[in-house]
C-alpha cells in the first residue's frame, strides 16, 4: 500500500508551506522530486531548498526524470492524456526502486494540487495499478501570492471572479459575464490580444521568490512593458512563472 | 506608524497556517481579535486556539467588539459600506488603547484576505485616518480546503472556473459560460434553486475542524439532504461555515 500525500508548496518560498504541509513532508518515508533535464526549468533546486528548510526527520529524497509532453497543438487533450500516462509510469518505476515494500510517499506540488495541476489526475492512474490512498494538503496558489503581493482583493464586493488559462483567453477572448478575470498558465501574454478600454492588470512573476516582479496599471499602458519584461526575465533566469488579474470597470451608465 | 499584517489563517485548523503566517503573528506587538457578542458565531475561540498553537513570543492579544451589519436587503451595498466604516472605527479605538505609540498589529483573517473578505477594504479606510503600512500573508481558502478534503481538482483540464457567492447564484442563476462554479457565502442553500440536470455538487462545512462534514453526489439526489444536514449542524454547533463546488457535464453532442 502506498499512502500518497500531495503537498501544495505555494510558489517557491519555503515560508509559503503550511504547518500541515511541513508535517506531511516530515511524516513521509520518501519524497519524489521531478527532474526535467539540463537547461530546463525543472525547479528541482527550489523543491530541494524547501525540503532542506522544513524536513527535520529521516525522510529520504529521490529524483525521477519527468517525461516531456508532445507539442501537438492539434490534439492538446490527447497529448495531455498521454503525458499523464507517462508520468504515472515514471512514478511507478521510482516507487519500485525506492519504496518497493510500500509506505508513505510525498510529492511537492507547485501552488495547490486543485488548481491547474495534473498531479491528482496522475494519482488516479496510479490507483488503477497499485494499492493507493491519496491525501491532499492545500497550498498557497499563485493567485493568492499575486493578490497578497499587490495587497488587493481578488473579487469586487459580492461579485464573481472567472479563473481561466492563457490558452482559453487567447482562443475565447474575455469570458462572458466577467468583470474580474484571473489568468494562469499564460506563456504567450494573451492579455495583448484583448480590448484594453477600461481594463486594468495586476501582474506578478516569481511570486514569493527573491526575484519577484510586480507591475500594475491600465492594460493599454502596461501590456507592452510587461510582455518585454517577461521576455527578458525568462532569458535572465532560464524560466518564468507568472500570473495576472484583469479587472474591467463597469461601463458608465 | 502602524504596520498592519493581515494574516490568512485558513479555515480554522492551526495547521492551515503557513510558516509566513506563523512568523507574522510572532513578530507582531499586538493581535486584535473580534468579538461578536454572546451566542454569536464569533469564532474568537478558534482564533485564540490558533494563537495559542503558533505564538511563542511576547505578542499581546486584545479583543474588540465587532459592529453588527444592518440587515437591509434593499441597500446591501450601502449597508456593507457603513459596516466597514464602523469596523474601521472599532480598530482605531482598539489601537488607541492597546498600541497608542504605533507598532506592529496583526489580524487573523479567515481563509485568505483576497477572497470575499472585507479586511483589506477596512484597512484602506484606516489608511485615510492614520499612518499605515499594510502587508498581506496569504492563507488557505475554504475552496482549497474543500477540494483537498474531497481530493478533487477545482478545474477541468484547460477549463475556466467561476467563483461566486450564494447571493449572486440566487439572484442570477447559473453563471453564463461556466461548467464549474465554486460558491462561497451561501447562507440560504442557493443550490436548491438550480436546474439539477447533469449537475454534481461537492459540499463541505467546518473544513479542517474536528466537526468537518463532507457530502457529494448528483445535485438532484443530495441537495435536500445537504440542506437538512446544514440546518441541523448549525443548530448543534451554533454556527456554520460551508462552501461547495458545482460541476455541470457538457450536454451530449
Amino acid at each position: 500500500m502506498i499512502e500518497l500525500a500531495l503537498v501544495g508548496i505555494g510558489t517557491g518560498h519555503p515560508d509559503h508551506i503550511t504547518r500541515q504541509g511541513e508535517r506531511a513532508l516530515n511524516a513521509a518515508d520518501l519524497i519524489l522530486i521531478p527532474r526535467k533535464g539540463e537547461g530546463k526549468a525543472d525547479l528541482a533546486d527550489v523543491r530541494l531548498a524547501i525540503c532542506s528548510a522544513v524536513v527535520t526527520t529521516g525522510t529520504r529524497i529521490a529524483f525521477f526524470d519527468m517525461p516531456v509532453r508532445e507539442g501537438a497543438e492539434s490534439d492538446y487533450a490527447g497529448a495531455v492524456e498521454r503525458w499523464h500516462d507517462a508520468i504515472a509510469e515514471a512514478w511507478l518505476a521510482a516507487i519500485a526502486v525506492h519504496l518497493p515494500g510500500g509506505g508513505r510517499l510525498a510529492l511537492l506540488v507547485w501552488g495547490d494540487p486543485s488548481l491547474y495541476d495534473s498531479t491528482l489526475r496522475i494519482a488516479e492512474r496510479l490507483a488503477r495499478r497499485t494499492a493507493l490512498r491519496t491525501s491532499v494538503v492545500p497550498g498557497i496558489t499563485a493567485l493568492q501570492a499575486l493578490t497578497a503581493a499587490h495587497a488587493i482583493p481578488l473579487n469586487a464586493i459580492n461579485s464573481p471572479v472567472t479563473v481561466t488559462t492563457g490558452r482559453r483567453l487567447e482562443t475565447g477572448g474575455w469570458p462572458a459575464g466577467a468583470d474580474t478575470v484571473a489568468v494562469l498558465l499564460d506563456g504567450r501574454c494573451a492579455f495583448r490580444g484583448l480590448e484594453t478600454a477600461g481594463v486594468s492588470i495586476w501582474w506578478g512573476a516569481y511570486l514569493g521568490l527573491p526575484q519577484q516582479l510586480l507591475r500594475h496599471g491600465p492594460l493599454a499602458d502596461v501590456a507592452g512593458p510587461i510582455a518585454r519584461l517577461r521576455d527578458s526575465a525568462r532569458v535572465a533566469h532560464g524560466w518564468i512563472m507568472d500570473t495576472y488579474l484583469l479587472r474591467r470597470s463597469p461601463p458608465a451608465p
